[in-house]
């Protein structure tokens, strides 16, 4: 994550999947990170999940307003319909903004 | 999550893993899953790693304080240490204040 994150508006997305239609699930998900990324105010976005099905997914955007507009925005509220009635058993939002921040990496850290 | 969340410190930390030692990484990780547990002002955490070694953890706490004393625990400190040396190649932190939140779950969702 880059350190200049501070003031930028952090969306975190928790969920289970259930064990259905992966395949549907992978392209969808790529194609709403694509589309995400080519929103206004977008920051970045990054994404884990274990074999166990539960997943992480934290989306960066430059203010409140740009992640409100993609939450509104139409293709990515009709993917939400088809999650809930397919690809996730659970899920949790919370929306944060960030204080502050920084970022380790061992190659840096050598070269130091 | 909780939707009740609002408020809460949110402490976005997002790791690569190297290869070596998984025995001792999660052993570790559980390790201080159970002292943070054991902080004033836990309030949770959510952790998931993906098979490409990339993972996300955030731990919710009731306010700044509880994080940053979290952050300054010698048993949490020195932990740090040998994953810099040894677990991760890159990580990042973000801290953040939750400003809202909502949960989903199918059988809610089912018995509503």
């Amino acid at each position: 994550m880059d350190a200049t994150r501070h003031g930028q508006i952090a969306v975190i997305f928790a969920s289970h999947r259930t064990r259905v239609d992966a395949a549907g699930y992978a392209e969808a998900s790529a194609a709403m990170d694509a589309l995400a990324a080519r929103q206004p105010g977008y920051r970045g976005v990054d994404s884990a999940r274990g074999a166990d099905g539960f997943g992480i997914t934290v989306s960066y955007w430059a203010d409140d307003a740009a992640a409100i507009a993609w939450r509104d925005h139409p293709g990515h509220a009709s993917i939400r319909d088809v999650g809930r009635a397919r690809w996730y058993d659970s899920y949790s939002v919370a929306v944060a903004r960030v204080e502050r921040g920084y970022r380790w990496t061992l190659d840096e850290s050598a070269a130091a």
